[in-house]
C-alpha cells in the first residue's frame, strides 16, 4: 500500500497533466492473460514523476473503442494505447481512432521495408496482410519495432498526445522505455530522470520504519515528500521534493542520511531484489551459494537464476519433499530427521550443511516448513505457516523459526524473503570483517 | 488470443447485460501490484458466459471514484468494484458510492460482533477505526467476510447491481465464488453452470487444430459456437451453444467426438493443468518423479509442487547451472559433459537418468538448454532459445531438441510445458500398456 506524504506526481510542471492508459483485448477482459501493461507502464510513469490518472480494459469491438476513446481524449492529455495493431481482422483499433480523430491513415513505405526485412532475417515470406501493419496516421509519426512488425504509432493534436504501442510486451516494453520516454521528457511531459530517490529496507515494518525516520524528514519540513510501499516483508520508502526545492543531490542525501540511522535494515537506493544484492556480494567476495528447500518448492532457486549470470555464483539447489531425497542427495542423517521430524531447527541446519558440503558452496540456504498445501499438514505442534529456515556459512550454521499466517502463496514469498534477507545480512558482515560469531548451539530464534 | 465464432456471452437472457469491473487503488496504477482482480473476476464471469465489458482502475481519490461511479452506473446493470473498504482513511469508496447513489449508511451490529469474534480469536484488541468496516448501505446488505473484517457489500437500485468486494484477494476470491455468483445466478444475470464446455490440447498448433476438429464442429452448424484460446504449446477449445439449440450434454458429446479425433494431443475436459494432469497419473499409477534442470532455474520443479498432495508423488527436483552439481549430485560423468558440452542431448539423457536412480524415482525429466540469459550464451553451435529436454521413464530414456524464439520468460514457460506434455504422453501410454519401445539410440528428434 502506498501511504504518507503527498503523491511524487504532484511535481510542476506537468503536474496537471492527466494520462490515461487503454488496454485492448478480450483475453484481459476474459482472465486469460494478466494486464501486465498497466504494471510496466503504470511503473515506468511513477518512476518519472506522473501518477497515471486511469486504466480502461475494453473488447476488440469497434464500437466499444470508439466509444470509450472518444471519452479518454476528451478528458486526457496522454493517452497511451496497447495492443489491437496486428495483421488480423480483429486488430481495428488504428482504423477506429483515426476515425475518431479524423485522420486519414497513410501508407508508410520504411514500415514495409522494416517488416520485410524482419521477414527475410527469419527466412519467412511476408503475406500480404502483414502490409495493414505500415499504415499510419496522415498527421503523426512511426515508432519504429526492433522486436516485431507492427510499429507503434504517434498522434499530437489538439494539444494532446496519443501514442499506441503494439501488444506483446517484448516489443512493447523496449519501446516505451526507448522511445515513448524520451519523447514524452522532451515535451516537459514527464521528467527526464527519476522524480524520487528509492530506497529499500527489509525486516523492519512500515510504522516501525516512519518513526525510526521521521527525525530525518522532519528536518526537512514540507519541501520533503515521503511515499511508503510494504511488500512481503521489505518496505520501499521513496523521497521526492514536488516543490522542487530540494534538488536530487539533496534528495540522495536525505537517503544517505536514513542509510546511517538503519544499519543492515537499509538493502541500498534503488529497484534492486534482495536476490539480486545477495547476487553481487556473492560475486564480488567470490563466494558460492546453494539452496535447499521443501515448502517454498523451487521458489528459492527461482528468485537467483533469475539473476543474470546466476552460474558465477550460484552452485545448485535442491527441491524436496521426501526424507529419502534430503539423506540421499544432501547426507542430512535419517536418524535426525526421525528424533527431530523434517520440520526442525535441526534438520534445517542438517539441510543446509548438507547442501554447502554436498555442493562445494561456501555459503547455503535451507528452507523447510509447512506452507499450508493440504490438510495433513502442520504437525508435531507446527501450526500451518511455520517455517525454519538455516543459514550455512564459512565461520557457522544457524537457524531461525519463523511463523507466517496467511495464504499458501503469501507464506511462500514470505518465507523466501526472509531467507535472502538473512543471507544479505550475513554477506554485508563478512564484508565488513564483522561475521557472526559460530555457537554451540546453532539454534537462533 | 480469442477466436473464431462468437462470444460465449451471446447466450440469452442475460447477453445484453452489461458488467462491469471497477478496481480501485494507486498501487495498480503506480505498477506496484497486478491486477490480478481482474484476471479472476474477468475468468470467472466468462465461465458462466458472461464477457465483462469493461474493467476501470482508478486512483483512490474521492472525485475521481464519484466520477467514474456516476458514468459506469449510468452504462452499467451490474457493477463490481474492488478495494476501498478496509478501515484507514485512504478507504473512502463506501462513502463516496453512497453518496451518489442517495443512500445512508447503517451499522450493521452483526458485522460488529463478528469482527469481534475475529479479533479473539487471533488475540488481538479491535482498534475503533475498524468499526468503520461495519457500515451497509441502509437499502442493501452484507456479504460476510470468513477471512477478513471487511465484508462485502450488495446493493440492487434502479433495477442494477453493485456489489463492493474487499481487495486482499484471498478475501474476495471466496466471497465471490461462494457468494456473488450464486446471487448473481439466483437473478438471471448469469449462468448457474459452466456456459461452455471447455478441452485443453497440447503439442497441437492453433490452426491445424481447427483444421483437425472442422468436421467435427461443421456437423452442428450455427447451433454450436466454438472459440480457442493458445498459450505456450498449449490450445484450449471452448464449445457453447449460444442459442441454447445443444443440450451441456451435447456439447460433451462434442467434445468427446474431438478427443477422439485428437488421441493424445487431447489434455482434457476443464481447466487442470499440464502437471495436475500428470500428477494424477502418476499418483494412479502409484510412481514416483525426479526433475533437474538448468534453463529453468526451478520452474519444473515448481510446476509440481504447486499441485496439492506433491509430496505423494515428487521425488525431488534438482537446479544446477554448474557441471560439478550434475557431477556431484547426479552423477552425470565429467568425460560426457565435457565432449558433448552441457547443453547436448547426451547430457540430458544422462541428467535425467541420473535424477531417477539418485533420488529413488521411476520418471525423470531433464531440462538443459539457453533460455537465453546473457550474451554467453549460446555457443557450441546452438543458439539462444536451444532447449534438450530428456525424459527417463522405467523402460527407457530419450531426449529431445527444441527451439524456441522468443523472449527469456517465454522459452523457459515453453521447456517446462514441452516437458510435462511429453510426461503426460508417456504416462498415459504406459496406462494403456503401450510405453515407447526402448531404442538403442535414445535420442529422438
Amino acid at each position: 500500500m502506498v501511504s504518507s506524504g503527498s503523491s511524487p506526481a504532484a511535481s510542476p510542471p506537468f503536474a496537471s497533466k492527466r494520462y490515461e492508459l487503454l488496454t485492448l483485448g478480450d483475453e484481459l477482459l476474459l482472465g486469460l492473460t494478466a494486464n501486465g501493461h498497466l504494471t510496466f507502464i503504470g511503473a515506468q510513469l511513477g518512476r518519472r514523476g506522473v501518477l497515471l490518472q486511469r486504466n480502461v480494459t475494453i473488447t476488440d469491438e469497434a464500437d466499444a473503442i470508439a466509444r470509450q476513446f472518444r471519452e479518454s481524449w476528451a478528458a486526457a492529455d496522454v493517452i497511451i494505447t496497447t495492443g489491437g495493431l496486428g495483421p488480423t481482422c480483429d486488430d481495428r483499433t488504428r482504423e477506429v481512432i483515426a476515425r475518431v480523430l479524423g485522420q486519414q491513415l497513410v501508407f508508410d513505405r520504411s514500415t514495409e521495408v522494416a517488416m520485410e526485412a524482419r521477414f527475410a532475417a527469419f527466412g519467412r515470406k511476408m503475406t500480404p496482410n502483414n502490409l495493414k501493419q505500415a499504415y499510419r496516421f496522415e498527421r503523426g509519426e512511426v515508432l519504429p519495432n526492433a522486436h516485431g512488425t507492427a510499429p507503434g504509432l504517434w498522434v499530437e493534436q489538439d494539444g494532446k498526445v496519443l501514442c499506441m504501442l503494439p501488444g506483446p510486451p517484448n516489443e512493447l516494453q523496449p519501446m516505451f522505455v526507448e522511445q515513448v520516454l524520451p519523447r514524452l521528457a522532451k515535451r516537459g511531459l514527464l521528467l527526464d530522470r527519476e522524480a524520487y530517490v528509492q530506497f529499500r529496507t527489509a525486516g523492519i515494518g512500515e510504522s516501525a520504519l516512519e518513526t525510526r525516520l521521521q527525525p530525518v524528514f522532519d528536518r526537512h519540513g514540507e519541501a520533503l515528500s515521503v511515499a511508503f510501499c510494504a511488500h512481503q516483508g521489505q518496505v520501499d520508502c521513496r523521497v521526492s521534493s514536488p516543490s522542487g526545492k530540494l534538488s536530487p543531490a539533496q534528495l540522495e542525501a536525505v537517503a544517505a542520511e536514513c542509510a546511517q540511522l538503519l544499519g543492515e535494515d537499509f538493502m541500498g537506493c534503488g529497484h534492486d531484489s534482495l536476490a539480486k544484492l545477495c547476487a553481487d556480494l556473492l560475486r564480488a567476495q567470490e563466494k558460492k551459494l546453494a539452496v535447499v528447500e521443501t515448502a517454498t518448492g523451487g521458489l528459492l532457486a527461482q528468485a537467483f537464476t533469475e539473476v543474470c549470470g546466476a552460474c558465477k555464483f550460484f552452485a545448485g539447489g535442491v527441491v524436496c519433499c521426501s526424507n529419502d531425497a534430503k539423506m540421499e542427495l544432501l547426507d542430512v542423517p535419517e536418524c535426525l530427521l526421525l528424533q527431530h521430524g523434517a520440520v526442525s531447527a535441526e534438520s534445517a541446519v542438517a539441510m543446509a550443511t548438507g547442501a554447502a558440503e554436498t555442493l562445494g558452496a561456501d555459503y547455503a540456504l535451507a528452507v523447510t516448513g509447512f506452507a499450508g498445501a493440504s490438510a495433513a499438514e502442520g504437525s508435531g505442534g507446527n501450526p500451518v505457516g511455520t517455517i525454519f529456515i538455516a543459514l550455512h556459512a564459512p565461520h557457522g550454521v544457524w537457524s531461525k523459526k519463523l511463523n507466517y499466517p496467511g495464504p499458501r502463496p503469501t507464506v511462500k514469498v514470505r518465507a523466501v524473503n526472509a531467507a535472502l534477507d538473512w543471507l544479505r545480512r550475513e554477506l554485508l558482515r563478512a564484508q565488513h570483517g564483522q561475521a557472526s560469531p559460530a555457537r554451540r548451539t546453532g539454534v537462533m530464534q
